[in-house]
C-alpha cells in the first residue's frame, strides 16, 4: 500500500521538458509523453548555440543538451534514457517490452540505430565529395541491415502491432533523414526500392496521429538545415 | 506461481559467453555472473581479427563482436546491455539501482564514461603527435568530470558501498587505460593528484577479489597492446 502512494505520487509530480523544435532528440520525448497521456510544460530552448538557458546549464551541466525531461525538480538527460526513465516510471502503455531478453533485443537495435543512421545522417548534413559518399554507403549499409530486421520481424512496428521505444528511436528518419538525404545528396535513399519494408513502416509512423502532429514543419526544418549544412561547409572551407 | 516458475527455469537455462582474453568488454560480463555467482562457459574467441567462429558469426551477425552471452540458446550483444539483461534475469544482488532516477543516472554516467573515455583510450593507442595531444586533452576533461561526479557522490564505489553497474562499466581503465597511457604518452595520466577521488576508487576496484582474478596479466596485454599500436601506426605511415 505504502509503495502504491509512493508510486502514484511519484507519477504525478510536475513534468517540465527542454526542447528545441529543430532538434530530433527531444521530439521522442515528446511522442512518449503524449502516447502515455502525461501532463508536462514544454520549454523551447530557444538560443542553443549562444546563450544556452541557466535552466539547461543547471540540469544538464556535463552535455548542456536537450532533451532534458525534469520530474519532480529531478533532471533526466539522454533521449533514450528519458525514454527508459518514463516508461519505468508510468508503466501504462509500455513502450518497451516487459520480457527481459526482448528488451535487450529492442536495446540493441536502438543502439545501432543512434551510431549508424544518426552519426551517417549527421555527417552528411556537413559534408560534400568524397566524404559524403563514404557517409552514404555507410548509411545504405546500415539501412540494409535494418531492413531485413524489420522484415523478419513480420510485424507493423518495431514495438509490435502499436508503436513502441524502438519506433520512438527511429521515427526521426521520417522527416530528418529525409531532408538531410536531400539537402546533401540531391535525391532520396531510404525512400527507395531498396528498402520496401523500412519503407511501408515509414509510412505507417508517419499515419500516427501523436508522430505527425508533433513534427515540425518541413519547409522550416528544410530552411534551417540548409542554414546549418552552408555553416558548416563554408567553416570547412576556410580550415 | 506459474510467474515464478518460468523465471525460475529462465535463470536455470545454459549460459556461455563469447569473450576475447585482451578485450576489456567481454570481462565486464564475466565480472557481473562472478557476482551473481552464476555458471557459466567460457568460449574464447580465437582469431576475431582474422578468423571469427561460425558462433560468433550466426549470434552477432551484425556487429561481429564480443562480447555475446548465450542463454538458454538466445544470443544477447554489446556488454552494457549483457548487464542489463543479467541484473533483470537474475535479480538477486542488484548491479543496478531499482529506483527509476537513480537508474537513469546510472545510466547517464555509463555512456558518458563509454563515449568519452573508451573512445578516447582507444584513438589514443593507435595516435601519436597532434592527434594524440588532442586525444589526451579530451581524456583530461572527461576525468575532470567524472572527478567532480564521484568526490559530489561521497560513495566508496558508484553502486554504493558495494560494487555495481557504472564500476563494472569503468573498472577496465584499471589495467587498459593505465597501459594505454604508458604505451602512448610514456606516463601516467589517469593515475595523478588531479584525479584523487579517481584514483582511489582504482585502488578500491583492483582490491576487488572477483575484479583482479579476473584480469589479464599486464606484461601480456601491454605486449598485445603494443603490437595493436605499432599495426596502427605502420598502417597510418603508409596511407
Amino acid at each position: 500500500m505504502l509503495i502504491l502512494m509512493i508510486s502514484i505520487s511519484m507519477e504525478n509530480k510536475e513534468v517540465k521538458l527542454l526542447g528545441l523544435w529543430s532538434s530530433p532528440f527531444p521530439v521522442r520525448v515528446i511522442w512518449a509523453l503524449k502516447l502515455k497521456g502525461i501532463e508536462y510544460e514544454y520549454i523551447e530552448e530557444k538560443d542553443l548555440m549562444q546563450n544556452k538557458s541557466p535552466l539547461l546549464l543547471q540540469s544538464n551541466p556535463v552535455l548542456k543538451k536537450v532533451p532534458v525531461l525534469i520530474h519532480g525538480g529531478k533532471p533526466i538527460c539522454e533521449s533514450l534514457n528519458i525514454l527508459e526513465y518514463i516508461d519505468e516510471v508510468w508503466s501504462h502503455n509500455r513502450l518497451l517490452p516487459e520480457d527481459p531478453y526482448e528488451k535487450a533485443v529492442v536495446r540493441f537495435w536502438a543502439k545501432f540505430a543512434e551510431e549508424k543512421l544518426v552519426e551517417s545522417a549527421r555527417t552528411m548534413l556537413t559534408s560534400e565529395g568524397e566524404e559524403l559518399e563514404k557517409e552514404v554507403k555507410q548509411l545504405e549499409e546500415a539501412l540494409d541491415i535494418l531492413e531485413k530486421e524489420m522484415k523478419d520481424l513480420k510485424k507493423k512496428f518495431f514495438g509490435g502491432e502499436s508503436i513502441g521505444y524502438l519506433d520512438l528511436v527511429l521515427a526521426w528518419s521520417v522527416l530528418w533523414l529525409e531532408i538531410i538525404e536531400e539537402l546533401s545528396c540531391g535525391k532520396k535513399i531510404s525512400d527507395t526500392h531498396r528498402y520496401p519494408t523500412f519503407n511501408r513502416w515509414m509510412e505507417d509512423v508517419k499515419n500516427i496521429n501523436i508522430i505527425k502532429e508533433n513534427l515540425p514543419s518541413k519547409d522550416q526544418l528544410t530552411v534551417y538545415l540548409l542554414y546549418v549544412r552552408n555553416l558548416a561547409l563554408a567553416s570547412k572551407a576556410n580550415n
